[in-house]
């Protein structure tokens, strides 16, 4: 039986090092299933690599092994760790990479990496992507168990980063951009459960953008919000984008419309 | 028995989308052999889409199913169809993006994807690369049948969009470029059977590129011309981009220079 | 049993051609295990390409096909060839491509390709990656020999390109950048071996790098010099780019500082 690994890193795709992860894998579990989530994660940017990875999550098979690498701190003394959850694994360094998929998938178990008997016989100060995390996700997709691989830890111990929710106050709601994707949308941290009352738009940067349904439902080059198929509230530009002509990125802030006399 | 699902998309790499998208598929059709054509599509690029697609297409093996995402009407009523060829099946929302595929590999049958069960529980406004288009393709390589997915229709009208042939009077073609690629070739509409006469070389801007068999048989830095791997008449510049210097890019004009005594 | 082969090539990922040659492999060879080493080799550079393919053999399986194309002398007379070695086999043109990697993995056997029933039925001009090492690389995963495949070569006789190695005189060594990765990571080629000595650290451009065990041993923004992942010296920049913030590229000079009395 065939298990799927997902591969996520800032690697990029100009140099061969996802290639080697890859064939550290195959040489290993011949079986394995390799699934490119992305690898052009903004080199260190681990929020953003959090994100990516926590929206691709609940598409996958149950059993994946998720195999996670932005790594600032590659060669230091951060853990390397191994997360149980009731429907996969991710192996990852535990710099908080794990934070947003675990909220949608919590673990059950984590384990610190520590046996040396499973990662490259040669371990780089560089590429631990290679030598420790890629031979790992291996073995976990041939079936070794995580106990086995290393020492347990409480999961509430693992490295995290803050969250800021949406500050919600009265009937209006602020936010924040979480994420700027290829077309220039701009996903914010606003889910629909944040928001007491209906949505009208949303007001970011120069633009205001009235809640539609489709790009197409205004006008080409005409702002919207809409909500986004990871279920946040996203302000794009209909032929256009949106990051792109107002000039705003990750972190911006951004504020909720909502209907008036629908804030009960 | 593994089928081959190709994917064609403007989605990138950047994001998660293509792999969310796989993820999917594989959940779905764990047996299904993936190729990845091109996600870099120029975003709503439908013709660069339809090129790109229409060029694959004769070396994918009998049975494919091609999954192709180019879609700006995402979310309105334009309509997600499968077309049957008899080399196998096109999964694609219906805005013309099959228009050069279907002409090298022409439709047997097409049916507009109206029925739910086949598409992700929740269809977003924005995503249906995920939730409409990914699912179709996999249960079609479980061997689902196409007129079990949604309503027949008549495949001439499937929308196209128009393809203007080059313009041939008396000994003389005048064309245009359909496509550059990444070295900076220019494709042109030109093929071998629009010109009575043979072929001495192409203008393009300030260029004049001598028809030849190879991209070395000119100096490097110099142009030429030959007729590329599409079947097309391109323009090159040997060891550089011929985009890049001459400021030429797709809809440009394009002249063919017939050989002396050569038109019948 | 399922053969690996991978590819490597300067196609880019915009295009569909690498997707093309996956489509060729997979309708003659549908068991094989495809990897993409990487498709952004800068065009045509073919020691670029050499070093990203040497980097990566030692970590695919035994038996590995190595699909490698970097080829601006496509459609002249140069050679398409395969290469046994002991640990796989090699289809390239023969221009240098294979240099490094043989190096690591040394010939026992070259063939030059002749035989054209092992091609495609149509051979073009400008895309042999399509037209002849593709269907090659399938008949080789599919058992097929290369002495059945063209005529025998001396491997000693393959185009190589010069490699200059580090130039060490008394105490001091001076070398040169390889290789410049996605991070701005300037790989150098020096080996442990080529220093009599202990390394202190490496000058390069404007900056004087210490030699240390991971990034995060100097300040963020600091230089660094450590002992890479592929063996080589290289100089990096904690949370940055070296090569962006030196304005330092492929072929720049390094001199290899040596601690003092550390010269036997």
């Amino acid at each position: 039986m065939s298990v799927v690994v997902t591969l996520l890193t800032d690697f990029g795709l100009r140099d061969p090092y996802v290639g080697i992860m890859k064939a550290v894998i195959v040489a290993r579990a011949p079986q394995a299933r390799l699934i490119d989530l992305t690898h052009e994660i903004e080199p260190q940017n681990i929020r953003q690599g959090a994100f990516a990875l926590a929206s691709a999550v609940g598409y996958c098979p149950n059993g994946t092994v998720h195999l996670a690498v932005v790594d600032p701190g590659v060669g230091t003394e951060r853990a390397a760790v191994v997360v149980q959850t009731h429907r996969g694994r991710y192996v990852a360094p535990d710099n908080g990479l794990l934070t947003l998929a675990l909220r949608v998938d919590p673990p059950v178990g984590a384990w610190r990496l520590t046996r040396e008997q499973f990662f490259l016989p040669q371990v780089s100060a560089t590429f631990h992507g290679r030598d420790v995390f890629a031979p790992v996700a291996a073995h976990l997709a041939n079936g070794c168990a995580p106990q086995d691989m290393g020492e347990e830890m409480d999961p509430a111990s693992l490295v995290t980063f803050r969250v800021d929710p949406p500050v919600v106050s009265g009937g209006e709601a602020r936010g924040a951009v979480l994420y700027v994707d290829r077309f220039g949308n701009l996903i914010t941290n606003v889910r629909m459960s944040d928001v007491a009352g209906v949505v009208a738009g949303v007001r970011v940067g120069e633009a205001t953008a009235p809640l539609v349904g489709a790009y197409q439902a205004v006008e080409p080059g005409a702002y919207l919000a809409v909500w986004g198929s990871s279920g946040y509230l996203e302000v794009s530009r209909n032929m256009g984008s949106a990051s792109g002509s107002l000039g705003v990125g990750e972190g911006q802030r951004v504020d909720v419309l909502l209907a008036e006399g629908s804030v009960p």
